[in-house]
């Protein structure tokens, strides 16, 4: 049984004042099911001490836990019921995991106030997305109109070895000691390594304005719950909103290496940039990774340009075990966004200018008729094929890791993909590599969950 | 011809991000006539330094005044063609007006967009109304969690004696001491005796966080354009929002000496207080001014007490000639609200508590039929009655200085009320002894512009 | 009988932690008599509401009134005992009073320590004497690396007219709107109404860092009380010090219409000025009155052109009833110090290169045999010449209105001057013209009290 | 060849502006010594990124090393001349080691002027040393008087194992999240883990006004320099001034695992403590590391028990691998330091109450006569003989491994100490086993450098 407490706080940081309307809205579990939400996104917040990857099992390790939001005297409160006790010390809880608490709880209203009651935006339009994640980023206060561009968005994988956390450490370090951001996806390994690194190096440099961002959502914050040095949480309403955040917030990106996952998000990234209407956007990106981890990117790059040809290249730079040119290169293009931006008069917030195509902002739904309906052949615009790779290595990972995916496969065999068979070998080939390199999850021997038609 | 500047400038303080969509809706004049407003109000501020108390005399004196909003490298900008001079010192705009300038685009920009446009809150309810004046002030960021009560509201007339500003003055002085905030309706008078008094004062005491609230609304704001002191500013829809924010907002009111509108903003604030429902509601209430002003006060208290009983005075104190008495029973009765607050867990920041009837919200459109069917005499409920003496005094005003109002009576002769008599002398009492005192601006004798039926 | 408050305060601010020797030694009454000194000083602090001339009449109007310092746990707490009532508000020491205790305390202190006990500055030195003044301002924390120029010097008269106060305040009101901060002696009069000016004017530009200086000395400091908007106070340990002080402090200096010891200060500040040394100094004076005070100045700047010759103009400019104009003038003025002492790489906050020949360090002591020794003609350098007037002119105002000088003239005649004739004639005229303004505390009528050899 | 950079910086942080004649004495080499003195502490708070035990070895890898006080418009500059490259990020020196710069300026400059060239304080008396302490302290901004107490002093080893190295990293977790301060002698090893780990836990806190402490000296600065977490840095003037400096600033210690110099600490700490003044002192003392290192501290502890008796046992309590008790404990006991202090009236910032006997203020020399005369037997007080035995610890030390020690036992044998044989042979058994636990640095075999007279 977990240890836990029951305590009553006074939710600190940015959360709003609420109206009598939002607050009974939050009591109420049974019409709306936002209490239940709330309950489970604040518990993944709660048990940020330890992380795990599995949001129903902390749900089963915690059955009595309860939250509910009080009026009072000068503000709201939270009365937490049967609450991890690890969240607290000495009986008062981590002012960090307090002010997590407050931003699960604004986004939550907010998504649901304006979002799905009132229908404020048209989510099936491009713009009317693009909207949303804007107004969900402002209601948050991340789009802080009087600063200079610094923050560095990093990706990369949760379960990564030890050295490539600590290097994922050092890179955050020196980005730190040139008074750069971290934004990540809260978790751990390439996503909290960059901000520890940071954190040493902003007390160094006496940087007290550090921002540390963690973008989440409902479905993964259990899994990866921020740690308590996220500074800056934001809870967006799905994957795709989620993605958008990172490339509209994001002054640079830096990709550390990482599972399948990780792929699927580089191809997301160089599809967007791919587009055309995006031709001479300045947005620095660099995959890096220690010495031993040299294969990862190798095999990567190497896909991306036959696939997406040579001038791919031009998007990103690979730069090998050194964190301080790492650093170096990524002051240099933020920089240049500065005067991008300036040139444009833009916005250094948020990334109004950049096209995110419709697809990208779309789930992709791996069925066996969709897959077979790929287009992925090289006769097509780039973007196109990236944004089609994308969705063909989509299918290939919920084949293989989930649930649903796995069903299809047993229930009606392997999904059978219309391709030009060099891509498809290439595609098998880097796949292989990443079991070599224990970059898959698999129980079991490794089988290709597709065939080519 | 008046000195003109123009100038692109940053909108310092509480100017939000605005998404394109919000850039494109402040352009667009055609459509929706928002520019024409933001420009009205706009010009206002930007004039502050020269009160006036014709809107419509100021867009003569600057017509070729012009504001556009721009999307900028760091945010938003405000370009301003041939602007009052006055706002500028050394070609550097005062930043306590680009201040306000901010606040106006705001509130202009979040009521045309979510009270007008989405019709968010329901406006012919008492709840949605009094929702929507708690979204207006929490947009502005005037509702703050964690403050002590200490907002003092402060009514009374623009056009007061040397004597009764230098009052206001040093009351405000006495406050600012003990570290009470103040709030009013913006313009000269009594609305910036007690601020100025105050920011001495605080600057005395070393409190740095002190607070002058504008509460203003499009229809005054250009006759009672805000001293730069105000250094948070909320432009509301109308009066009636405008009145039931300072009820809400305020932990006390002090009524100066004023006009007919001073005696009938004393019978908005008796009518809700009143209210079976606001029994024991904890809100102090003081009218005061210098021993010369005495009568003022002594005439309201006299028909006040025939009309609504010997009891109406448990709901305010007069108190003459002594500030620092004024202060002292202030700070008592805002300790009082602390701790009733605290008591039923109520929120400082706005009193939800408050019972607000819809008559209150509504306005009162005067006209021979509507005069005539007022319910004026004793056998009723006090707070209906109230509501009914406010609305004939309202009508009696209009009939006296409105222009729609003289229009009527020359056309249909006089109203026509169903009234006590002996209540009407009372009354008709009273508005003589205004004339008397000088507190109403007649063109030619007074002449009651009503007759009993 | 005055009303008195006892009470123990925590002394905010600047007051540094003491140790136990130095807690030590304020106790000690008998043998240093800094008790003493504390006591009178803390006693003009504490009654700066009710302003009085007269230090001995303090004293007695408050006999019992005493400080006490103790050693307490998170620091040092004062102990008083029958302080003046108006000190407080509701029973606690206004902070603005405490902060100006605590400077009183923190200066007393460090004068008696190093200066007086230690004697560790060469105060027969010029240099000596400087680097004493530097000390005590370091130590009281005016000298502020990062600032820019900013401190205007205000001098005048502390009984002066209705009229000329509101001009100083006006003049203040446009020094604050370009973000200059004031430096002034302290108590009421032309000390005071550019604070109160400029303290307005910071709160439009939302200048939240003003500074409200305040250079007293203990002789003066009963009859010039530091008003509290004063938010740094210095006590300087006598004149010389505190009239140097004042120029090396600050960035530009204006002189209002005064008295006669206003025109001594001229005088003061001009012999340095004209010190071949100072040659190409950058130090803005403006001397400025409204139009009925241009009298003041007309008279005094015919006599400084007959007596120090027509380039004494260069040092100074004549500005009558154009606070704009002055407020201008001066912010150009102090940008040109800027540049004047970065392209020497000088101190902004210490004015090291000025030299303050010893003659201005020291004070003169006019007795017959002084005056009759002072060299009144024009065949000498011009500084030299400025010196020996300003002690003439000392003299005759000791003569006229001071105790002493009075008991000596009574004794022994008129002071026998050895002038030229004509220069003789003028000094009379000006300060018959003084008398005729109205600008001599006299008793009776005036009189000479010198005659020429 | 090291890479060096040559630039002029602005000291940031607590450098006060200079005089010219301060300014004048820093650039005097030849007379006074004090720019060789500034020249290597400098050195080594520049080259804290490469620590090395060697001042003499950084001298010759950067011999045109050069630093320069050089007066300019906002202040004092610094100009460096091939400083080591490791202080700067891309040409810009890191902003913490910025300030440590600061600090030794203004330690060194106070030391010389005020406690040597001054003489100042009376450093032959017990009461003289601990006030010029006292005012080292004040001059560096270290003692804050609205401070609750929270600095715990972390000694130990500084070349420890990496097991205990997380261990001090994790109790000073613990401690930030209590929100503890921690104050360490500079360095590596037990002096810097405790940092890190607060430094974190102070993030999760948003405990943003975290001390960190560094005491050091300048004979050790070079060997220890301040890792640039170090918020506060204090350059004492010898080693018995900085131990005296942590016992008074401390309001609790913990001792972790260290070689022999933290054993000779420990006695330090206990002879203090067990001075009959110092009676009823609250300090909490712990001591404290992971569970491989529990006979460390039971060897000393029976030492301890054996020579000065059980009741020394409640002046320190042993915690063994378990950081958060170690937290807790200290929390509670700083607690206790508090009411304590507050019911004395004690100030929370220096421990004027303890008493600190003259022969901790006195260095020890060790020689043949001073060991032979040191009285080792049970029939003294406890206190005396706890230093008598930390001087004999001291000097058996120095025998072992300080140059001066190894030369005198090479000329004339062992030390002979005239001790009580049972007492000597629990010495020769707690020393052999520091050498079992691989705990001193030695070059070939122990061998005992004293024998029993």
């Amino acid at each position: 049984m977990a240890d836990t407490i029951s305590s009553t706080i006074s939710p600190e940081g940015s959360l709003e004042i609420l109206s009598q309307q939002e607050v009974n809205r939050l009591h109420d579990t049974s019409r709306t099911g936002l209490h239940e939400l709330l309950r489970s996104c604040a518990l993944a917040v709660l048990n940020s001490g330890n992380p795990t990857d599995d949001g129903l099992a902390l749900m089963e390790t915690y059955p009595d836990f309860d939250i509910e939001v009080i009026q009072q005297d000068r503000g709201v409160r939270l009365k937490l019921t049967n609450a991890p006790a690890e969240a607290f010390v000495d009986g008062r809880m981590i002012r960090g995991i307090r002010e997590h608490l407050s931003s699960v709880l604004r986004d939550i209203v907010y998504v649901y106030n304006e979002i799905q009651t009132r229908r404020r935006f048209d989510l099936d339009s491009a713009d009317g997305t693009t909207n949303a994640v804007f107004h969900i980023l402002r209601k948050a206060g991340t789009l802080k109109p009087s600063h200079d561009p610094s923050i560095v968005v990093c990706w990369g994988g949760h379960s990564i070895s030890r050295e490539e956390y600590d290097y994922t450490k050092h890179v955050g370090y020196h980005l730190g000691l040139r008074e750069l951001d971290i934004c990540t996806g809260c978790g751990p390994g390439a996503m909290k390594g960059p901000m520890k690194g940071a954190n040493v190096a902003h007390a160094k440099q006496r940087y007290r304005e550090g921002r540390y961002l963690g973008v989440s959502e409902p479905g993964i914050i259990a899994a990866e719950a921020p740690n308590p040095i996220v500074n800056e949480l934001v809870v967006m309403p799905d994957i795709e909103k989620r993605l958008e955040a990172f490339v509209r917030l994001g002054h640079g990106i830096i990709v550390f290496p990482g599972g399948v996952g990780t792929a699927e998000e580089i191809l997301y990234l160089l599809g967007i940039l791919l587009h055309p209407d995006n031709d001479d956007m300045e947005l620095p990106v660099i995959l890096t990774g220690p010495a031993d981890s040299a294969d990862y990117f190798k095999r990567i790059d190497e896909f991306l340009v036959y696939t997406l040809g040579e001038s791919v290249r031009q998007l990103y730079r690979i730069i090998i075990d050194d964190p301080v040119e790492v650093a170096r290169v990524m002051r240099k293009g933020i920089d240049n966004v500065s005067e991008y931006r300036r040139a444009r008069q833009d916005a250094f917030y948020f990334n109004w200018r950049l096209t995110v195509a419709r697809d990208f902002q779309e789930p992709f739904d791996p069925t066996h008729e969709t897959m077979a309906s790929l287009a992925l052949h090289r006769h097509q615009p780039v973007h196109e094929l990236a944004a089609n790779l994308r969705r063909a290595f989509s299918g290939i990972v919920a084949g293989n890791v989930k649930e649903r995916g796995i069903r299809l496969i047993e229930a009606n065999g392997p999904f059978r993909l219309n391709a030009e068979p060099e891509l498809m070998a290439r595609l098998d080939d880097l796949l292989t590599s990443f079991v070599a390199q224990g970059r898959m999850k698999l129980t079991g021997e490794y089988e290709p969950c597709y065939t080519l038609n």
